[in-house]
């Protein structure tokens, strides 16, 4: 089954399906946060750098940075903004532009295997994006539309994604390198949003072997309670077979469904990481005896 | 697609794949219940009284009725305690005994159609309980087990429930009749349960066209945040294709993972359990407004 190996200097982390789903932290990024837009494009930083130590701290496995600030000089601000989070934190980043030269600048600076976020089916897209992937050997992630827009179809999507993938191959992009965005659209708005990347996920899991990401918030978008629907859609989609999300690591709701789903597709052996994460606390009185007892044998070994 | 249609004298449950999952009330058990197996010995049904109240209110489709006391009449308390429920809410009811004479006695009483709760596929239990389920025009819930034991290889079980689903046939009972138990077993002894029972409801629905249902606490057994692992399991198992659960609806987060796997499976249309759920209330300004408006208009039509 497809393996999706990223890095940083220090640290590689592999998105498959028999591995923890992999968390991708969205916070770094200037779109809808105005406050941060106006600091990243005056050359503080300072929420940058909070953000990325919370989001590790949360149990993000690599991280996602996007610089996309209006009239701003991006391709500059994301090379920084990179540089600047690598030195931080140890995990792997996304690189994430809508702008072609960004990318490029991103990938200049990176150092390790990137994940680019992101490319579609649209040709002027995958001739320009494409050669950059391979060129910095990079992964991809790879969205299923193309000029037509966005099909309601879940099978149409699945041709579009496997369209990418040969693209990606033309170019001397291995398919483990591809890693398909179904598309999520708001359930508020289309009832059967759920079921077609649901049926979408089951397709390019199966058939295509390629590992998924997506956008998991906009589930939600308009609906109440958004933390409950945002975290059991993750789980559902994650027994369909998807192996990534971009997404929130600070919304421990989220967190605890993906926990939970790792748990029960079998990828949390022995439950370690559950139980090591929600086992009860030591009473009082028994964690001072431990206390007590460690600070003995300090003692003795002194 | 499979419906199985429950019903008490006044309600009318369908159990399917495109209706909303359906949420059986599983407190009236005294089975590791102490105080509530004396109270029941000794004739007191006060806390039956109040479960049953509280499961409904808390959004039970219909409740399981159990009577398994050590040493007591359970054919009798069993048939009162049928009496007692449905006099007091108008949910259907799933009559639930190991012992055939309470089943019995549980159907004589019983004004609807029930659901019997069980059958497994020991030639014994088949040819006791089949013929009860075919006398009263009842549904029954077939456990995916026989006198082999429980298998870990799912599509074993899957044979165990089809030659149940069969033999239901042979006694004239339709295969919507039947609903069929997985059998799911805690994933902190077999870490395979997860993906056993999802491999197998995806089979029951796809292949067998059957309704399903389990007792998914015994999921998370042994393990800690039980809540949280208990509600993504009946979500993912939703996803597969499981149409109920007997379950404590008193369990909040259950009930929530429940209802968005509801609207994401394009069970709940146009999100309107969702959204009456769990929708915002109206600050306490505006609930003033809307109140003197309506105080207002009732003025003017006075």
């Amino acid at each position: 089954m497809a393996r999706t190996v990223v890095s940083s200097k220090k640290k590689t982390v592999v998105i498959g399906y028999n591995q923890p789903f992999c968390v991708i932290g969205e916070r770094i990024n200037p779109t809808g946060r105005k406050k941060l837009a106006a600091e990243m494009a005056a050359g503080d930083f300072s929420t940058v750098e909070a953000d990325a130590a919370a989001q590790v701290e949360a149990g993000a496995a690599m991280l996602d940075v996007n610089a996309g600030i209006p009239l701003a000089d991006e391709p500059a601000i994301l090379a920084q903004s990179i540089k600047l989070v690598q030195s931080l934190v140890e995990v792997p980043l996304s690189i994430d532009s809508s702008i072609v030269a960004a990318l490029e600048s991103g990938l200049e600076v990176y150092e390790g295997k990137a994940l680019v976020n992101s490319v579609t089916g649209e040709e002027d897209r995958l001739e320009a994006v494409l050669p950059l992937v391979k060129k910095y050997g990079a992964a991809v992630v790879a969205i299923s539309n193309d000029e037509t827009g966005i099909s309601e179809d879940p099978d149409v999507r699945f041709e579009v994604a496997k369209k990418i993938v040969g693209r990606a191959q033309d170019h001397g992009i291995p398919k483990e390198d591809v890693v398909v965005d179904p598309l999520v659209m708001p359930i508020g708005a289309m009832g059967t949003a759920g079921k077609q990347v649901f049926r979408l996920l089951d397709r390019l899991h199966r058939e295509l072997d390629v590992n998924t990401t997506c956008g998991a918030s906009n589930i939600s978008f308009g609906l109440p309670n958004r933390r409950v629907m945002n975290g059991v859609f993750l789980a559902m989609s994650s027994g369909f077979g998807m192996t990534s999300a971009i997404m929130n690591p600070l919304h421990e709701e989220d967190m605890g469904c993906i926990r939970a789903s790792d748990v029960l597709m079998h990828r949390d052996l022995n439950c370690r990481s559950w139980i090591k994460k929600y086992r009860e606390p030591l009473p009082d009185a028994a964690a001072g005896i431990r206390g007590e007892r460690r600070r003995r044998r300090v003692a003795a070994t002194a």
